[in-house]
């Protein structure tokens, strides 16, 4: 098996939750507003919500700002920070976060009709 | 240390993703949307977004919930479930979900005023 | 459906990694010791690795022994505590730790065959 | 800020899960398996545990493995991948595996002195 040559993914998306660890307090805002701002620069579909931020691109640019977030979080002078996240694939199809939601809707919507 | 008197947090946030494995397809909206009416149901604060549902409550009603979002999907035929989870406790204060977004947008409104 | 008897699976895995936020340094080797010792004195089946520490027991036993690692570091003075998890459970069959790796690795050792 | 030259961390840890969505039975072996020789032949450093496998290495090396991991995964006809993953990187020391556990397991023994 060629291993080298296996590709990653042309799409995913990926939601994640970025702690930084040692910090004086334990809020979290100013961090997670800094990986914000980062995120609306980089042009990646984004949508934040209360317990993470999920991303939708393909795989090598979507991981490649999650690290890139890690490095600007270090920059502001945390030595540590953990990333707790899920990432999907599939091939059949693709399917927006959007879509997913209403697809759920939609269900739930025909089983009270 | 007396572990055996130990509390459950009397809150928490829990934020989790729900996988059905061996299924047919690759679809998993029906199970999805079959946990989102046993949620609706327990009357717990929910919030659905593209990549799972943030649940806020007491640690024991939430884990509850999700334990029984197992159970369901077990007897609706599907052998092996498996859930991605993140869940966060504090002792502070209490914060909402709209609250914790709502701070991370002030600073960011914040940095471009 | 009467959602209100579902129960919660009697058996599961769960591999979490709990994460005090807020303290003043990058280490957390001393909560995560005190959270090894919680989890020995509970008697519930562990196996603790670089990532994390994987859980073997009931639903309900397993995070009720999570809930109080949280509030086990909460009462060591760290105000906000956050844990990522995976959970996994199975109706098919009963698959200690030990006899997942194990298939794994007779699968492999088969394809060197 | 400049956003674009911002690098991603030299090294990190990331212990994840991959679970095929839409397999004919529950069991998730035989793709585990295809993974693992997959990471053997990467030559990055890996510890497999009942829960998942823990890599060590840089940012890129290690998202790029993962990424592949799915596109394998694909390739042996499975639509759909789900990875739950958690990823910590730290400036302040270079931390192996093995390092970690040791780490805790110091303190304890400390306790029990």
């Amino acid at each position: 098996m060629d291993y080298k040559s296996l590709p990653t993914p042309t799409s995913c998306y990926a939601d994640f939750c970025l702690i930084p660890i040692g910090t004086p307090t334990p809020s979290v805002a100013k961090e997670v507003a800094s990986v914000q701002a980062l995120i609306k620069d980089s042009g990646i579909k984004h949508t934040m919500h209360s317990a993470g931020t999920t991303l939708e691109g393909s795989w090598d640019e979507v991981f490649k700002l999650i690290g890139q977030a890690h490095s600007l979080v270090h920059q502001s002078g945390i030595l540590r920070v953990q990333t707790s996240l899920r990432v999907g694939s599939r091939t059949d199809k693709k399917q927006t976060a959007e879509e997913k939601v209403k697809r759920v809707e939609d269900i739930l919507a025909g089983e009270k009709a």
